[in-house]
Formats: C-alpha cells, sequence, structure tokens
C-alpha cells in the first residue's frame, strides 16, 4: 500500500514526553506509534456510529459446574453461528473456564450477542472488546 | 514553546480516513488533531502510573430533598478543601442538582475523594473525569 | 418515592469481597451500593441507545495564551447556549486553563459539541462525561 | 457454594427500569444481574489496585503481509510463555488476521506484554481486555 509522507510539528516538551512513552511501549519508530493513535480513533469511531461491518472478541469466564450451562452457551453460539467466527476455550483451573469468541458483524448485532452470552446464569465474567476487520486501516 | 517540525508517514487509505474523521471532529489541520491523540494517551498514562500532581473533575447527580446530603456533601468537600479547588453547581430540575468538583492532586487520593462523594446516600450518579494540569502537554 | 424490598442471593465468598469494596468505597449498606451499580448500568444504556434527553460534562484544559481561543471558545459555547446549562472556569497555573461545561440534550448532540470544543486549536486535553438527568433514577 | 440470601431496597420507578434493562440483556433473574454488576466492579478493582494474579485478553489485528511480523509475535509469545496460556488465530480475509492470546499474571505483567503486542509494527489494531481468573467470584 502506498506510504504518504507529511509533516507535522509539536511542542518540543510534548514530543519528548511522547517519545519515552512510545519508548516505553516499544514502538520503533514515530510513525508506527502515531498510526496506532490514529487506528484506535477510527475504530472507535467505526464502533460508535456504523452499521458497517466489524469485528469483536467476546471474552468470558464461567464455571463449568453450572449446570447445563456449557450446553447453554453451545446452544448460543450455534444460533449466532452465521456471525461467530471461531472461540478459544482455556481451562483456567478445576472449576474455571475462559472462552474468547471471535465475533464478526454490524456493531448492534455483535452487542447483542455479547448481552445473551454475558447474561447466561453461572457466567461470573464478561467483557466486549471493539476490534476491527483490519481493512482500510 | 518551540515547535519541532518532524515528518510521519502513513498509508494513503489511512490517511484518508484520518482526514475525514479529524474533520467531522472539527480540527483545522493534521498536526492539531495529533497532538490531541498524543496528550489524550500521555494523560492516560499518567493517571495509570503516577503519583505525580494531575487533574480531575467529579460529576455528580443528586436529589437535594435527600435529607441531610447537601450538608454531608459540603462538609465532605470542605474536610478535603486542600485538594478541591472549586466546584460548580446546577439545579436541573425541582429535585435534582448536578455538581462538578474540581479537585488537584496525585492520582490515588483524587480517587478517594471521588469514591467517598459518590458513595454519599442519595447520590445518584458519579463518575470522575481524568484531566491533566496542563504543564509539560 | 415508594421504596420496594426484595430478596436476592450471593455466594458467600462473592458477598464478603463485595462488602469490603463497598466498605472502601464508603458505601453506608448494601442496597445504596447496588443503586449505584444499577444506576450507572442505566446511564450507559442511555447513552448507548438514546435519542432522549441527558446531561453531560464536557472538560477542557487549555492555555489562554493561544491567540484567539477564549475568544473561539466563548462564540462556540454561545453558538449552542440552547444546550449549554453552564460552565465553570478555574485557572490552574499562569497559563493553564480548566474549563468545565454542563450540556443537556439529546447524546449525539452533546458529542458533537464536545467535539466541536475538543476540537479547537490550543485545547490541550478535553473529556465528555456522560451522566444524566437525574430523572427516574 | 454456599449461597447468602438477603433484602434490599429500590425505588419502585429505579427497579422497573432496571427489570426491563435486565430483560432486554438476557438475564433470567434479579439475583443474576445484579451479581454481575457485583463481579464486574470487582474485577475493576481487582485491575486497579493489584498484584493479585487476575488473566486478561490481548487481542490484535495485522496483515500477515508485513514481513517478518508473524515471526516477530511468535518470538514475543515465547519470550512470555510462562504467562501466555494460549493463543487462538482467525483468519479475517486474504491480508488481516486476528489473534486472541490469553495471559494469566499480575496486572502490570499483563500490561507489559499486551504493549510490546500491540507496539510491534504490522499491528493495526489491539486491545488490552481485563478479566479475572474467576477465583472468589
Amino acid at each position: 500500500m502506498p506510504l504518504i509522507r507529511f509533516g507535522i510539528s509539536l511542542e518540543d516538551i510534548l514530543l519528548e514526553r511522547f517519545d519515552s512513552l512510545r519508548q516505553k511501549k516499544g514502538y520503533s519508530n514515530r510513525s508506527e506509534a502515531i498510526r496506532d493513535l490514529i487506528r484506535d480513533s477510527l475504530v472507535m469511531d467505526e464502533w460508535a456510529s456504523s452499521t458497517l461491518e466489524t469485528v469483536g472478541t467476546i471474552t468470558i469466564v464461567y464455571s463449568h459446574n453450572t449446570r447445563e450451562l456449557t450446553d447453554a452457551l453451545t446452544d448460543l453460539q450455534h444460533h449466532y453461528h452465521n456471525s461467530i467466527i471461531s472461540a478459544l476455550h482455556v481451562h483456567l483451573d478445576e472449576h474455571n473456564c475462559l472462552e474468547v469468541i471471535v465475533v464478526k458483524g454490524k456493531a448492534m448485532d455483535i452487542k447483542t450477542i455479547a448481552d445473551r452470552l454475558i447474561g447466561r446464569k453461572g457466567v461470573k465474567h464478561g467483557k466486549l472488546t471493539v476490534t476491527t476487520t483490519g481493512k482500510d486501516l
């Protein structure tokens, strides 16, 4: 993809603090760090306003001892199988499981799936993480 | 304050999307929009890690009908008078008040004051907003 | 307003941790702490979905040395005077000012005003805090 | 785990709005919805203050066309193999990959790993999601 180069100006003290933060975060150069800030602001805007297709990950922690929860979660995921791309299951300890579900679709639909999963009895904690298809970014 | 000018490079499609978002948000030029992204990341880092002096605003909505709440809030604010710079009181309707309290101090202390205020019986909603002293930004 | 009393059940270990957190935050009893969690979830939902009237506070930090910024900010606030209820100005130091602006209106309109103010050249940091009119809460 | 039952009181209008939101979110009863609010506040507190062991998921979207990125990400993950439990890789399209990495450890260490991964050249978007080991929740 063609790169475009342009100049920006920053107060010296601000640039100094920015350089120190970007090194702490492991960015190899200023362009890369600024690109990430820009992309994050675009992703936020995408999720706030749009009916565009996007991607989210739903993380849930639950106890597999809860009667019928595992079945219910599987049913829910099959119900939304058109949107759910993939899932990762981790055994945290004897009782607790973590599952990450990757979902693609409209922001509003992804939120509905997240609500349905997080609201199930037995799910101890759940979070929807908003990310992106990566297209045009 | 001396401005330093340097070049960054961006994929053309990313630059296009960024230009359109920054215009929507009313930024007059790219430098200004990028500066704001940088400053916001510095403020986040300040609040996450530091014992540096910083500034926050605490917004609370409450009903002044709650017996003794107004007195209690005033007492609390006086107790922390060294940190509380100023406060704004707004009458939202016959029953509901909004108060914004500007606090200066260490992140941890500001959080404690926010917890104390938001936790009072009768306070319907409260939020701590993290901002900055503006120094070196 | 009539209070309704009902029972809920919690795992003992969860209740213990909740009691300890709520005491740390200064809540006098469980009902009060739970009410605040509930109200906060309602406010989040209000802002995510609605065209209902709501309230936000916009916090900006800027340097009054920036040529014409103060005038521009005043102009902007007058342009939106129907929505802006009140504003508080704080002198942080010789150069830096903090201003908190209380805005009432539809979520989308409040966001637009926040973007316009935060996007001005010379505004170093800005945040929109979402709160509520307090009605029915 | 033993359940403890206790009573709480809520204003009738607040209870009505809460019931409607919890049904929208698919919670089968009030206890379950309130438990989730409580658990979420405990997780937030855990991440804000602690050196306790916790769990996070790091979601990154990147183009596998970026030279050597895949190798670099694999190296990074091996470097932190003591903390990284598992990873899920999704092919979003011809160019874009999404990877979710599940990490267990102290909040501060998880943040460092997230910074290192998100800061790599070629990673278009990254987010750390804070969750929990599920113990005592």
